[in-house]
């Protein structure tokens, strides 16, 4: 099970670009831009870390006072912790767009994502915004979804399709993940925007939004570090000609599992893409009291240092899922323990099982099954190794 | 501040011994024995892990049921997860020591650390009993200490002496860490083993040894992995002669500070040798509501691998410090944050402060000190970097 970019389809009435606009030192493409031809409804979820971002304030203030047309965003630097010219400066990267594309400034949406500290090149975004906004295309999402990259090693966009009242509504999302990536306290996630041509109401949008969150952006884990700017938006204009999908709906239902496999799909991709990792990993927990803590307890696993670790080395110390379990929920009993590596038990009936050794994990690939015996709840929750490339990247990241 | 062995002197009425068992395929010192010539009172703490290992619950009985005479570690093998099996080795353990100690079984402990989920090399301990045994001496610390060691590159030991109830009072500590150390919740820590001479009633060693943890050895990570083994034993043998030492007077609290220094002494010397720790980073929070609170938000700090990693790389990303903090308490503000580097402010007054580079953090030692303006309270949290070393170790420990 391998991800790699799917291209991205933009649903109707929807445009996006990308380009490099100097604020990363390596010339890469920095600055992205999303477009709709019509005012959206629009959902959002942001970071729960004290620290928000400058353009998370911004861009909060802007969704409680109107509807959304565009959506700008830079990579390469956070503009967090930038006190008081930070706000200015996310204000102004908004402000600036709005006047290109003739909207007022509360439509315009605001991300970034990089380095948290530096004080953003305002000058040099305002410079690019002209161009950015001539750029904008019906097929500009793969030059979007590489200007939000950081230290990922590919871009990243999944698009689908259904039949949802009556007419096919096209759901596109793309997003950046890589590192400082542990979205799942509260409303957290990493940055990922979703364009959709559905017809639908806030509510039903708002709703389906957190349902899908919960099992994609918030089930995955790559550092356990929150992030200052995490941010997961959604925005539908309605072009699709469907009928309206309300909340508690059949539809509603359907837009929803829509909704929740593009970001799975957005998800799995950050996990494969994660920095430095050399495997993907799956920990599903089963048997377990209630849905949060079956998650609970394969974050456990899946933010275990030691695990990862083992992992990067294809050791199967199923000791050290066993360690992260009991730190986790002091009320397991072994008696009731079972773990499976790769569908292969390794801890079942109160004892270990013997074991062949490395082979058993030589691929990239790794599930995890533990059964807890403690109720019918299961959640799954995906993760990396830790490897030498993980500590270089950050040893050296500024 | 770098820590290295201290040569302990064990208090008057103790012995020790180490030698190689032949449980560690290295032939390494693997066994350790520890003994006094008189009762004692004894307090102990262990791991609040829900698996906790064989030896805890056999020491968690016979602590419960008798005064203490004599306790046996062995290194290279956890004795955890290993079902029925384990609990009757870890019986057998001390039976076999008390049988040649001629004292009862309830008045031995037992202690164990290395890998989960193997069975003990039995066999190999009775064996090698009645050698160490034999081999106990009142010189015979700093090879006890090196049977203890795991992943340790250097033996543990620390010895102070005050003057408490008119006498002169003994107190030598042994422990071993470098890796799974994040000791912190309730009543966990990794191996450590303290002997006085001072008498002393339970009561007051159980409080001294409460205060001196939540100082010391819980104060510490290393990986943010919580260990199945975590013990920590004080014996009192009262052979000093002093007045008793009685909870809730001045002595108990001049007792206390002596338990509590060798105890963060010994606690530094595991951050020391952290599993491929390249620097020692002490993490001090204040202006914090509750001195609870000061701990969490330094912990907060001390388990990010993006700052371990900036740490290693020798990089002044404060960023990631601020996300730590944000990420631990939602309630901070920017306005009342302070953080400083080595001395010199990174963060002063609601903005950045340009800071030189990498200079700065080029030694061993890092000292990150954190104002968050909310209260009175501190707290200081000790931990070490993540480096190539620690992935190595733990990709390669089976």
């Amino acid at each position: 099970m391998k991800f790699r970019t799917v291209s991205g389809i933009l649903p109707s009435g929807f445009k996006a670009s990308g380009l490099s606009a100097g604020i990363k030192r390596s010339g890469k493409p920095d600055l992205a831009l999303f477009f709709s031809e019509s005012p959206c409804v629009t959902a959002a979820m942001m970071t729960a870390n004290a620290f928000k971002a400058a353009p998370l304030v911004v861009s909060a203030k802007h969704l409680a006072a109107a509807k959304t047309r565009a959506l700008i965003a830079n990579s390469g630097n956070a503009n967090c912790m930038t006190g008081r010219r930070g706000l200015s400066d996310a204000q102004e990267m908004t402000a600036c767009v709005a006047r290109h594309l003739s909207v007022s400034k509360e439509e315009v949406l605001v991300a970034s994502t990089g380095i948290i500290g530096k004080p953003l090149a305002i000058d040099k975004i305002k410079t690019a915004v002209p161009g950015l906004v001539s750029a904008l295309s019906v097929t500009g999402m793969p030059s979007a979804a590489k200007a939000v990259m950081t230290t990922d090693t590919f871009a990243k966009t999944a698009s689908l399709r259904a039949v949802i009242g009556g007419k096919t509504v096209t759901l596109c999302g793309v997003c950046k993940g890589a590192g400082m990536i542990a979205p799942r306290m509260k409303m957290a996630t990493m940055l990922a925007f979703c364009f959709t041509d559905a017809l639908i109401e806030k509510a039903a949008l708002k709703e389906a939004l957190a349902q899908a969150v919960d099992d994609s952006f918030n089930a995955v884990t790559i550092d356990n570090c929150m992030s200052t700017n995490d941010m997961v938006v959604v925005m539908a204009n309605g072009r699709a000609g469907n009928r309206m999908i309300r909340k508690g709906t059949a539809e509603a239902v359907r837009f929803s599992r829509l909704l929740r496999q593009v970001s799975v799909c957005l998800a799995k991709m950050i996990v494969e893409d994660a920095e430095g990792a050399t495997k993907f990993i799956e920990v599903r927990v089963a048997g377990a009291g209630t849905k949060a803590s079956a998650k609970e307890l394969a974050f456990g696993v899946a933010n275990s240092n030691l695990f990862k670790c083992a992992m990067f080395g294809s050791d199967p110390n199923w000791g050290r899922i066993a360690a992260a379990l009991g730190a986790t929920d002091s009320r397991l009993k072994q008696e009731d323990l079972r773990i499976k590596l790769n569908g292969v038990y390794v801890f079942n009936n109160g004892k270990p099982v013997g074991v062949k050794g490395r082979g058993l994990l030589k691929g990239r690939n790794v599930v995890v099954d533990i059964v807890t015996g403690r109720g019918p709840a299961s959640a799954t929750v995906y993760t990396s190794d830790l490897s030498y490339g993980y500590v270089r990247i950050n040893a050296d990241y500024n």
